[in-house]
C-alpha cells in the first residue's frame, strides 16, 4: 500500500502519461491529478496532439471543486499559444492554491515561464516530484523539441552468437513469442518504424501493430537507394499506415513519380550511391516524426551506430547458437580497431521473458571515434 | 530464518559439499550431517579423492553419539571397497537409526546397492530430500562416472554483437572485473582448462587461479594440431599446473620428444590436419579429467558446439558494439541453415552482474543435425 503524499497523487498522474504513450504524436505524453479537501476531483490526461492538454481535461472535470486545490501534472503548464490555449492562464483563472510539476518543460517556448507565470499569480509551485520517472517517457519529445531530430530506438532480435538469421537467410523463428509481442508494444509507442528494403523483398512484411486489443500503427520508412522496392509490396498497397521511401538524388525519377502518384512519399536524401543517414533523420524530422523504431537488417543497424545515430537499443537474445560464418549479425559495420573504442551502452537494462533475455541500453559513443563526438 | 525439518539439516550438508567443489577429482562433492537428540553431533565432507569419504569425517566427529542417530548425506553411501571401505558398512556398525539420502549414487558400482544395505540391516532410509540442489554439483562426476567422457564447460565473453576481439583482435577489455574474478571461481571448479594454441601464441597467458584467497589451478589443455607452441610459452615452463598438449599424429615426432623430455604430456589425436576432438575428450577421460573449463577463441567453442561435445555454456556480455564484419565471433562454425536446427539452451540461467550480464545453459542438439544425435 502506497503512503498518501505528493509522490502518491503524482505517481497516478504519471501512469495516466505512461500508458497514452504512442498516441500524442510530437507532443509529450502529459498527466493531470487536480487534489481538494483531501479527495481526487479531477483526472486528465493528453490525448492527442491539438486537443485539450491533460490539465485542461482534469480541471473541466473537477469543476467548480478546482478552485483552493492541489494540481499535480507530469509536466510544466504551457504558457504560450500553440495549437490550444496556455495553460497557465486557465490554472490561475480556476484559482488552485497549488500546482506540484514533476518535471520542466525542455520546450524552448516553455522553459520555465509556465512556472514563472504561476508564481507571479500566487500559485505555490513544487518542482520535481517524481522528476526522472516523469521525463522517462518523454525522452522523444525532448529530443525532437530541442533538436529537430526524430529519436531512434534500434530493436534486435538474435541468437546468443549475434546472429539474425542462418547462413541461408533463414530467421524463422528466433524470438519468442513474448518477446514478439513487446516488439509490437513498441511499434505502438513509436511514431514510425524503419527497415531496409531487402527486408522488404524477402519478406514483404506489414509493419503495423498487432496486440490482442487494437494498437497504433506507425508509419513505414523503408530506407531504399536505389528504390528497388516491388510494386506489390504490401507496405505500397495495403493502406494500413502511411509509407515513406527515403531514396537518393540518384533514384530513376519515372519511378519517384509512379510512387508519389500513388501516394507514397519519396524523400531523396543525398547525392548517394547509399542514403544519407543523418541528412535523412534531418528530413524527417521536418515530417514531424519525433520517434522511430528500426527493426532493420544488420546492415542498417551497423550504419546507424556507426553514425551516432541511435538513442537506444533494445536487443532480445534467443537462447540458441546458429553458426555460420556468413550468417548476418545484429550489427553489421566496420567498427573499432580497439575495445576501448567501442560503443558503450549505459542504463543497462536486463529483463529475461521466458526463455529470451532482453538486454536495453543507450549508446554512448567514446570519444576517440572518428567525429570525436560526445553525446 | 528456515524452519527445522530434513531439509534444514540436508541444507546444511549441501552447502559443505558445494563449497568443496574443485578439489575432489573424479570424485563427488559429498557432505554429511549427523543429528542426536535434536542437535548436530557431526558434520563432514569428502576432501580429496583417496581420503576418507564425508560419512566417515561425520561419524569420527559424532564418536560415540552416533548410536541411534540421524544421518544426512547428499549422496548414496557407498557399498564397495574402493580407494576407501565402504561407507554403508561403516555406517551399520555405528548402529545410526536412519539415513536420509539427496541423490542416489550414478556410480554403477554402488547404484542403489548402498541403501538397500543399509535397509536389509534395519536402518530407516529416505532418500530424495533436495535431489535436484544435491545433483547440481555433481554434474561432471554423474557424467564422467558413466560415461567416462569429461564434462565441458564453454565460457564466452563477449560484445553485444557477439565479438570477442575487435576487427584487429585487441579484446583489453571485454568483460567487467566482477566476470573476471568469476572465471577465477570456475577455473578452481573444473579440473582442467582448455585453449587453443592461438590463444597461447596471441596472449601468452597462465591460465591459473587467481583469486582474493588461494586457490588450485586447473590441468592447462592446449589444443595444437601442427605444434607450433612457442618455447618461451608460459604454461610450459611456469611448473604452476601440469600442461597438456592436444596434437595430432602426424605432428612433427622430434617436437613430441622434447616436449615431452620437458615433462609435458603430449597427446596424439586422430590423423589430422586438426585435433579430432571427440577422440581428444575420450582420452582425457582416460587421463582421469573428469571437467574442463573451455576459454577457448570462436573457433574451438564453434568446433566443440558442432561436433556437440558442450555440456555447458557460460557467456558473459559486456554492453559494448564492437563492430568489424572480420572480428572473431564468439562460435565460430559452419552452422545450421534453417533456425529451427540451432543448438538450443535450457535451463536458462540470467544474472546481471554490474553492466555485464552473464547466460547459463545447457545445449540440447536438434534432431535434425547431421548425425541426427539427441543428448
Amino acid at each position: 500500500m502506497n503512503n498518501i503524499n505528493d509522490e502518491y497523487y503524482m505517481g497516478l498522474a504519471i501512469q495516466m502519461a505512461e500508458r497514452s504513450q504512442g498516441q500524442t504524436g510530437i507532443n509529450p505524453v502529459v498527466g493531470a491529478v487536480v487534489v481538494k479537501e483531501g479527495a481526487v476531483v479531477g483526472l486528465g490526461t493528453h490525448l492527442r496532439r491539438g486537443t485539450p492538454h491533460a490539465e485542461v481535461h482534469a480541471l473541466n472535470m473537477a469543476g467548480e471543486m478546482a478552485e483552493g486545490s492541489t494540481v499535480y501534472v507530469t509536466l510544466e503548464p504551457c504558457s504560450h499559444h500553440g495549437l490550444t490555449p496556455p495553460c497557465s492562464e486557465r490554472l490561475i483563472r480556476e484559482k488552485v492554491a497549488r500546482v506540484v510539476v514533476a518535471s520542466e518543460d525542455p520546450n524552448p517556448q516553455v522553459a520555465g515561464r509556465g512556472i514563472r507565470s504561476l508564481r507571479e499569480n500566487g500559485i505555490q509551485v513544487d518542482v520535481g516530484v517524481l522528476r526522472e520517472e516523469a521525463i522517462r517517457f518523454n525522452k522523444a519529445f525532448i529530443k525532437f523539441i530541442t533538436t529537430g531530430l526524430p529519436y531512434v530506438t534500434i530493436k534486435t532480435a538474435s541468437t546468443l552468437d549475434g546472429k539474425i538469421a542462418s547462413r541461408t537467410g533463414d530467421s524463422k523463428w528466433i524470438s519468442n513469442e513474448a518477446a514478439r509481442e513487446m516488439v509490437h508494444t513498441m511499434r505502438h509507442r513509436h511514431q514510425a518504424i524503419m527497415v531496409g528494403v531487402g527486408t522488404i523483398i524477402a519478406d514483404d512484411p506489414q509493419l503495423t501493430t498487432r496486440l490482442p486489443v487494437p494498437g497504433l500503427s506507425p508509419v513505414r520508412i523503408i530506407v531504399d537507394s536505389q528504390l528497388r522496392i516491388p510494386e506489390s509490396a504490401r507496405v505500397l498497397n495495403d493502406g494500413a499506415a502511411p509509407t515513406v521511401l527515403l531514396t537518393t538524388d540518384k533514384a530513376d525519377p519515372d519511378k519517384v513519380l509512379a510512387l508519389r502518384e500513388r501516394g507514397i512519399k519519396v524523400i531523396p536524401c543525398g547525392e548517394g550511391p547509399k542514403v544519407d543517414l543523418k541528412l535523412a533523420m534531418a528530413k524527417l524530422g521536418e515530417q514531424e516524426i519525433s520517434s522511430i523504431l528500426v527493426e532493420g537488417g544488420g546492415r542498417l543497424n551497423g550504419s546507424l551506430i556507426q553514425e551516432q545515430l541511435a538513442d537506444q537499443v533494445v536487443m532480445f537474445f534467443a537462447p540458441k547458437l546458429i553458426g555460420g560464418l556468413e550468417s548476418p549479425g545484429n550489427f553489421m559495420f566496420d567498427g573499432y580497431s580497439l575495445m576501448k573504442d567501442a560503443v558503450h551502452l549505459t542504463d543497462l537494462e536486463v529483463e529475461q521473458m521466458g526463455d529470451n533475455v532482453c538486454i536495453k541500453g543507450t549508446p554512448v559513443w567514446s570519444g576517440a571515434t572518428k567525429e570525436g563526438l560526445k553525446i
